[in-house]
Formats: C-alpha cells, structure tokens, sequence
C-alpha cells in the first residue's frame, strides 16, 4: 500500500503519518519524490481500514499495490531510479594516499536511463599486475567501473576459488591508484563486511538471487547491489529478490540479465533481452545486461552487447581480459582489450540515436 | 563433402565431375561462386574414396562437411546467400491487368547482409478491405513486402482457421493493385500449389517446422522459403529443417527467429536473438526475426526489433493491423499503423550507425 | 457446453435436442452413457440463451464446460474411455487368407484404466524377415499390438526415411500371419489412405502433434489415433490437439507422452509422468507412456516404465528390436528381446499390487 | 584419481601411500571397502606420474577417474552408499531426559538401495502441538524421521520466514519425547551450528544448491546433508555440488530430486523421475524423492510417489499436515494425515514386488 502526500504537506505530517502506520504494526518506507512525498507501506496491509490513514491531515490518497513486490514496483515509486556511484569519496581515510590518476571533480557516475555505463574487467582477480593493467586500460578509454571477482563461485571445488580477501586488497589498490569503481561479487554473510569495504557495487550472482539470508545481509549495506538473474528465474522471482534487498533498507539494487536455462546449447545460457521492456514497465529500477556470460563465446559478445542497448539496457558487463586465452576463468568468453576497444566504438555510434550516453 | 574446382576449370571439366559423383550413387549440387565453383555432395559420402574425384581435371581440393547440414552450411558455402524477390516479374499472364501503382522500374527486394527488409502486416486476411488498406498503407511507407495469413494454424479447432483460398485471392489482388509482395503461410501439402501461385515467398510456420512432408514439399517450388524457428528447436535441428527445402531444390531459405519455449513467463515465447550469431556463423543463410510472436505483446515489440536489427537481423516480420483492438486473432501483439510507422523511423536511426539500409 | 439428458429421456426426445442444437447453428456431439445421454456442444457457444434448450421435453440440466477444450474433457464425458482395437475384424476382404496363428475368439484389446497396455517393436520397419520375427516373439509373449514405422520423421534429410508403402505392406503381412495388431505412423495427408487401411492405431508423432491440417485428416478416418505429445507442448495445448480429431469425429483418441523439452541433458528427453495425474483429471481420454524416446537410452527404459505403470498410465510403447545394435534407426534405446521379457516379468509383478492386468 | 590397494594391503602399506599423495601436495580420501581398501585423490592430478603411486607396496592398480565430480562418482566408489541414521545415539548429554516412547534396542534407519526410507511432515514448524502431533502420528506409523523447516527461504520478504531457533527447540522436543529423527532445513552458515545440533539430517535447498560457501560449511558438519537438486542444474552440477560436501570430510550425502524448471505448467514444477536410473549409474549416492514439491498439488502426490518407488528411489519426501488447508505454508500440495496413511498402505504393497522394505 501506497500514501501519497500531498504536495504541500509539510515534515511534521508526513511524521504523524509515519507513526501511524507504526502503530497498525506496519512498516513505513518514505519515498521522497520531486514534487511530493509518497510513503510505501510494507506488513500484512490486508487488514488494515483504509480510513484510518486517509483522514490524517496532508494525505492525497491511498493506492493499494497488485504487484507481490511493492518497494520494487513502479506502481509505488512511478520515477526512474538513478543509482549513484563515487569510488572516491569518503575514501580519504582508507590510509592508501590519494590517487595517482586524478579524476574530475565530479567523478560520480550515475546509472540509469538515458546512459549505458560499462563495467568491464576480467572474471577473477588473478594478479596484481593484470588488475591494475586491465584498470588503467579501462580508465584511459573512459571506463569507470571495473568488475573482477575475489570469491569465485565455481561448479567444481577443485576449480580456482578466487583470491578472496587478497583479490580485495588488489582491487582496493588499483581504485587507490586509478579511482575506478570496483564492482565484486560477494557469496556470504562472513565476508559481507570486507566486500561492503571494498567494492563500491556489491554483486549477487546468479547461484544466489535466492539465498534470501544473503540477500537481507546486503539489505543492510550502503552499498549498491547488482542483483543477477537467477538462471531459472522469473520475472517476478526476480523483482521479489530485489525486493528483499529494498525491504531492509537498501534502495540501491541494479537489476543485470545474465541469461536464462533452457533447452537452447548454442550458447551458454538464453540471453533473454526480452526481458527488458516488462522490467522496465513494471519496475523502476535501473537493468544491465552480461553478454559474456550470456553467450559464453567472445565471438558473440559484440553483437549481444549492441543488441542490449537496442532493447533498453542501462548498462553492461563485459569481461575482457588483457590475455583471454590464458585467464583463470572464462577465457573463451572474455574479449581482448583490442576487440573491448572495438566494442566501445560501436557502442558510442549506436548510443546517440537510440537517446543514449556511454558512461 | 564439397569439391572445389580451380579457378579456370572449364565447364566440361566440371561436367566430369558432375557426373562422377552420380557414378558414385551420390547426389551433386553445383555452387557457382564469384570466382569459382564447388560442388556440394549429399549421400552416403562416408565410404567415398577421396581420391576418385581429387584425381579428375579442374578439381582444386576436396573438403570434408563436419556438420550434419551441409547446403545450409557456411563451410559449403563461405559467401553469404542474397534473395531476391521480384513480386511482379513474370505475372503478366495473371489476366488481373497492369498494377495501378507504378513501381520503380527495378522492384526487386534483395534479402540478406547490409540491408533490413521489412515484412509486416495483419496475423491473418479478414476482408479485401484491410488488406488493400495495410498493402497501400505499407507500400507508402517504403515496405514492399506484406504478411498476412489466409490459413492459420490455431490452438483449438473452434477459432477463426482462416479464410483459406478466397483469402490468398484478396492477397493477389493487393499485389495486383499496389505492387506488394506477399508472405504468407502453407500448412499442408494439399494447398502447396494454391500458396505457391499467390505467394512471394511461401512461409513455414514454427509448429510445421519438422513437419518433413511438407519440407520436401516447398523444396520443389520456385519460391522463397521463410522457415520459422520450431518452438523447441535447437540451431542444428532448424538448419536441418532448411537442409530440407535445400536438399530437394530449392536454395532460397530465410530463416526466421520468433521466440523459444522456456519457463520465463513476462512474454508468450522467448524471443532468443542470440542465436543470430550463431547462426551467421555456422550458415550462409539470411536471417529475420519475428518480436511481434516472440513477446506477444505490443508494448514489447519496437524495443525488440531495434535490438533484433542491431543483433544482425537481415529483415523484421512485424504484426501491424488498422485495428489492433478488433482483430480476428493476435490483436494484442500487433501495432496500430501510427505505431508502425514510429518504429520505422526508429529503426532507420539505427540502421546508419550499424551499416544497414531498409529495405 | 452440454446438455444432460434425463435418464428416461426417449430417442425422440434426444432428436428434438439435436435439431434444436443445430437450428441454432451449432454442433451437436451425442455422447451415450451407462445410465443417460449426454450431448455436447460446440460452435459459438456463448451467444446461446440457456432457457432455449433448457425448457425441451426430456432435458436435465445444462452445463458450461469452462476448458477450451470440450470433447476431450471430463466435465462433458465424466466417464473414462476404453479404445478397442481388433486387428482381424473385418479383414476377411483383404484376400490374404486367413491369419495361420489362431487368436481366441474374442481377439479384442481393450486400452483404458485397470490395464496396461503394451505396444512394442522396432523404431522402424527394416526387412520383412525382423518385423516377422519381433510379431511372432511379442504374439508369444502375449504383446498383441506391434509399432513400427514405415514412415520416418528423420531429423537430417539424408537418414534412412522409412521403406514407405513397401513398409506398409510387411505390417499388413505380419497382422494376417500372427494376428498381431499394427501401430504405424502418419505423417502427411498424402499417405492417410493408405496408412488408415494398414494400421489398426494411427500414431501422429510430436513434431506433428500441432500439424492441424494432418489431425482433421485422421479426424475423419475411422482407426483409433494415438497421439504423441509435441516436445513442448503444454497439457492444454495436447488436448486442444485431441480436441482437433474429436471435433472431426473420431472420438479414439489415445494420448501418448514421450518425453519433453529441457535443459536436463542427462537423457534425450524430459520423461514428464507427472503429467499423467493432471491429464486424468481434465480428460477421460486413455494415456500411454513411451520411456524409449523418453530417455533415449536403454538402460534406463526398464525403471522409467515401471514407474509410468505406477503413475497410473494406461499403456506403454517400448521400442524393442531383435538386434538393438545393428538397428537402422534408434538402436541405442532399443530393448533387446531378452530384455523386453525380463521386463514384461516385472510389469506383471509391479501390476497387480496397482490393480492393473498386463494387455 | 584413485589407488585401489591390493586384499591384502597392511594399515602400515596404506599409511605409506596416504603420505606419498599428500607428499605430491594432494589430498587423500581413504575409502574403506568390504574386501579392500581404496584411496581417492583429488587435487591437481593432472600432473602426477603414475609410476611414483604404483611402484609402493601393497598397491594394485591406478584408475583415472573421468568425471569432474570424484567422491560423488561410482567409478572411485563402486558400492552404493548407505547412510546411517540414529537420532538418539550420544544425545543422552541433552539433558532432556530419556525419550518417552520407548524406540527398538536398534534404532537406526538405514538409506539406501532395498529400502525406501520415509521422511514426512509439515513444511514448516508452526507450533509445539502440531509438531508434537505429527511426530506421535509418523512415529505410530513405523516413520522414523521428520521433516519440518525452521528457517524457510520464501520467495516474499513479506511471507512467514519460519520459527527460526525457536522452532529447532520445539523440533528437538518432538525427537525428545518420540524418538523421531529431524530433518531440517539450513540457509546459511551463521545457523550451521545450531541446525547440526538440533537436525538429525542437515537438508540444503534447491535455492541454495549452488551456494557454494554453504557446502562448503556443511561439508565440516557431522550430520548426514540431503541435497535437494536445483530447480535449473544437470545431474552433473548436482553431483559436483555433492562433491563439494564430500571434499570437504562429510561423505553422507542424500541426493533428493525436487521437480525441474520447464515451460510445462501443469505441475508447480516438473518432477525429473528420469534422473534417478543416470544418477544411480554415475553415483554410489542414495537418492529420493520429494513428489510434493515436485507437483505443488496434493491429488497427484501418490501417484508421483509410487512412480518414484518403481523409478528406483531410496526414499520420499512427503509434506503431511494435520490440517493441511489452513498451514502457514505450501498447504496445497500436504496430504492430510488421512491421506498419508492411505498413501503408505500403497507404497507397502508396492514395495514387495519391487524387492524393496518401507523404512
């Protein structure tokens, strides 16, 4: 259930509201909007006499959510969310110096319609050489965000299992030395805090869009969330997911399309684009789109990414390596920094018609 | 297996060959080439002395097929294949009299890589009235090619099944007035003729796809095959079912993507553009995407062909109808006239930068 | 819709019902019962005032029946069907002589609840030699209905397609010598006739199972149709497929469930026996299960067929073959006739705890 | 890898060649069998020469194992695996008391091939009485374990997430006075402790079976893990997720197959039977069953259990609530206590011919 307020309602409304809905042993979630406040309630609403909130001075009207996500919907928070990211700021005291590369004034990146950010980077963190290589690569073509895993989920145990806490402090150095933002998946509640510490986006990945106990630590980080798909995941599923996150008090969740299962095996998993336009109509939140894992092929990568900016896509992931024949990891879908170039290019020529910024 | 003739072989030279391999109880399919020709083999090639043939004038190489279709195969064929649609060529004799509109003296539709072709119109023929509308309608529009189904494969035995032959009468006489050329579909052998005399280029629906009688069928008429995707299709099974139409004659295959079966329920199918590719890789054959089936929903279908033509589509089939709301079937996926039109421009923005023109 | 008779209703009465039905443009389908008749109705249904038929001499009660599907639910036929099949009935005329292995008077096979069923043999037919051999060991040991293909849905044009009417004949000759029935595939309108005089059960298989053109074909012949479910097709779509050969007016429909479409790679095909309750339930219609293409893999038919007797299926197709490695097509999942038998043992045993006996 | 010892192989000669693998930096997994012993090696075998292992005293012969998963794999473990349960064994220290229903000298549940072990109950703790009422009736019944969660991964933040530790208290209460062993469900590592204290099995959801952190935690437990396969994963990730818990030191893993994701939409998911002959080919593990959430609909869980029995599982998974309409969660697909009752008589007569005993 939504409140909505009116224009003119003034704090001391909008806080006698807020206590109301406490005292029906509901949950308020404000929403501060541009012309007026709109104030989401989450708790069993079934019962709960409409009257009894409406009457109160500075209330519009009620609106009374369908969808089984409310915090994630667009019916509750109609605008366009915007996530913000600044991989400097408050970092003064890390004790790491300040960065080499000095990065404008307002180094801030904001996600969301209208621009497509990249996040480009290898798929694991293998050494500090390549990590700062692949940053500064990155950096020098306008690329803010770098992804590249510390804790690797990986099918096998006996396969590669990350740097862990290591890969975290390389990752740290190379955002201290070129003031790129680091996006890093985390796979647990044990290492919640060294991964909130050290990415500016926390990654969810596929294998745990439904580890809800991991989802409610994330709830409570200031940090953004990059939620992937689960692989069998629908629509809803996924907004539910997103809703968790948002249900704790963190507002900042990217939604990213990674490819779906089906009976399909020319590729790794069903890049499923069509999924763009419904989350779009039915949430608010920000989408990005993985190609390379989506096809895991680096052949169809390029493609796969100028098509996901077609369809709508906010953002990105691409890996790309700066050796991909002999990365730890998903070499066969990483593209080389020459092939990445290339990629960038096409991009930026098919950004401007579609109404669209590179970031 | 596929024998490549030197550059100079003469044609009696390849007349040999030719005639080895028939020699060999084996079937030849002559590939003239810009530069040169090969000769496709199809049988038991297995126990194939290779020497026989290599031994023979004129013969450059002989290469093995590894993959089971070999016609539809980019290793047979390296240049990518063109179709050419002509829709009034050769159809003075119908007795209907000149076409009212003029067309440019060269109306030939050329299908493949660099250009988009555009195919659109209503799901199936309800009266000679909307018909004519949308053929004049899309004929000032720059769209030359017009869908639109006079027999209809339905769910239940109980709905609209189409209006059958009085329906592909309407359509010649929409390309009689206007010029248009008409897709439509061919269920059965029994109307094989019927379809084959109307249509311009004759479509197999997803349901007909390994529907192997009528495969062999359209693999003896001289019009252009569209052969959409099988719901559950994998890309080896889809370019067998073009092997198909190949094998009995007939070499003008397009392909057309329009959706997979999955789990993922925000759309009717999902729409799988990554297998474009893919499918540019492994064959030489033009490929189009329908969004229209492969979301089932309006809203979804300009977001997905601007992403289908920058994945490398080489044309659209899109369903637009005067009066989407009215319509006898697949109302709800198909554009209003104003809305097509929009996405034309849409899609020409985009054509540009991706190095393709509309067709 | 359907419209209960009384249970003392008169002929009379039922054909004033039926003209009064048709009078309203309508289909009427009698639907004779233990204790009174039913008569369904299809068409337009929606439009009709209920009063028209209610208030007729002899009526009981109208119900809507809320399935798209009519004819092939329960709520219009609340009793389970029973498809008979008598291989030798009225053969006399085929001028082969009479068949050299007796059969008991009453040579009838009765498919439907409280048996199961077995139809059994090679994947097709390959030399008159083998399809004798495999009906005189399944008449031995008590099998009485033989598949084998004549026709071949093959994936690649150049695989062995089937020995055609010259296959038709050798089942013909192996009915008249052992009395065994025979149960053939049909896959295009062409060869109807001559499949329809040969089999004793027409099967249509799954990449045909939406072929509307070809089920309003076999809707008009007078042998039961066992229809195999399409690869991905949903219960709902199968028994509007059923629907098709009901609505043309043949009621003996056999449903056949063969395995599924998913990205579970561990057997050829998703064997969905979870189907078999469901499909119970909305359909009276009898349900077969064929583990062979189910799995696609020997070794694992044996414990996929108990497990379909267990789940309440009314029959079993097993593909068995006197020399599984040296078949002409799907060897690989074919029983040897040592192992057919071993698992017939186990079926008796299994069947009698469930209150089945083995057909 | 794995070193088969010879019959006669001394404890020295086996300590020897343990040293010599964890010489060569790689881990050995002693595996004691009824006539000899084996050594599994997992690690980086890739690089091992052979002759360094072979050459050693007591040593038969080395075989490569071919498949990723090792531990879980037959071929490193030809016999099939039987996991031992007994839930009173070392609880006297629990200061509880000694249970009030006397349990058989030998208490012990046995998993594994010849039996069918059943676990029933609510799917979610609720209350004291409810528990205590479900344990007394499967106890009375001859059902040795429990199944009830305390934490529930539910698809909605809003939805009941489960009693949490206060609901492992009323479970371990239950055993205390009944005997019955508790099944259990862990979600994250932080309850790890307490869930192996209270749970007499430690069960890992479909969501989590890719939670790979969580594996790896259970694999240091001492209680035996039931491993629900994930809505979307081969057999093969299924038995690589097994591996994991192996790797780790704790080889008693239960697979339990749980219903697939597919397009089919008959069922709530697709119950995978098919899995259970590849699964019992590749692995030595026991595997069940759990047909409730396999079809999500109460009338067609027998079926799907007796089908399960026949497909060879080694047990079922059945949810039974004493009240089925009204539980806080997945009502729709428990059986009344009726209905369970009704369902064991079944499986009994069913289990005889199958050479099988009800646990």
């Amino acid at each position: 259930m939504l409140v909505v307020m009116q224009s003119h309602a003034t704090p001391a409304q909008i806080s006698v509201v807020l206590q109301a809905i406490r005292d029906l042993k509901l949950t308020p979630h404000p929403l501060p909007g541009a012309t007026r406040t709109a104030i989401g309630i989450t708790g069993n609403v079934g019962a709960v006499d409409s009257r009894t909130l409406e009457v109160l001075p500075g209330v519009s009207e009620l609106i009374r959510v369908t969808k089984p996500f409310k915090l994630a919907s667009r019916e509750m928070h109609e605008a366009d969310t915007y996530v913000k990211i600044n991989p400097l700021a408050g970092r003064a005291s890390d004790g790491l110096g300040s960065p080499s590369l000095a990065r404008p004034a307002n180094s801030e990146t904001v996600i969301g319609p209208g621009t497509l950010t990249m996040i480009a980077g290898p798929c694991s963190v293998e050494t500090e050489t390549m990590i700062l290589r692949t940053a500064e690569f990155l950096m020098e073509n306008g690329v803010r965000l770098m992804r590249a895993g510390a804790f690797k989920p990986r099918t096998s145990p006996y396969s590669f299992q990350g740097m862990g806490l290591e890969g975290l402090k390389i990752l740290e150095k190379a955002r201290q030395k070129t003031g790129i933002g680091i996006v890093t998946e985390l796979m647990d509640t044990e290492h919640a805090d060294a991964v909130e510490h050290s990415a500016d986006i926390i990654q969810i990945g596929t294998r745990n869009m439904q580890n809800f106990s991991l989802l409610k630590r994330v709830s409570l980080t200031r940090k953004p969330v990059l939620l992937k798909r689960g692989m069998s995941a629908t629509l809803e599923e996924w907004l539910m997911a997103a809703e968790y996150v948002m249900a704790g008090g963190n507002y900042n969740v990217i939604l990213c399309e990674r490819g779906i299962r089906s009976f399909s095996d020319h590729s790794r998993n069903t890049l499923d684009l069509s999924v763009i336009p419904p989350a779009k109509k039915l949430s608010h939140l920000p989408i990005m789109v993985d190609p390379s894992h989506g096809t895991g092929k680096r052949d169809y990568v390029p493609a796969m990414a100028l098509a996901s900016l077609a369809a709508g896509a906010d953002g990105l992931l691409i890996e790309a390596h700066p050796d991909p024949d002999h990365a730890a990891s998903d070499g066969a879908q990483s593209l080389s920094f020459e092939g990445f170039k290339k990629l960038l290019e096409s991009l930026k020529r098919l950004a401007e018609p579609l109404g669209k910024r590179l970031n």
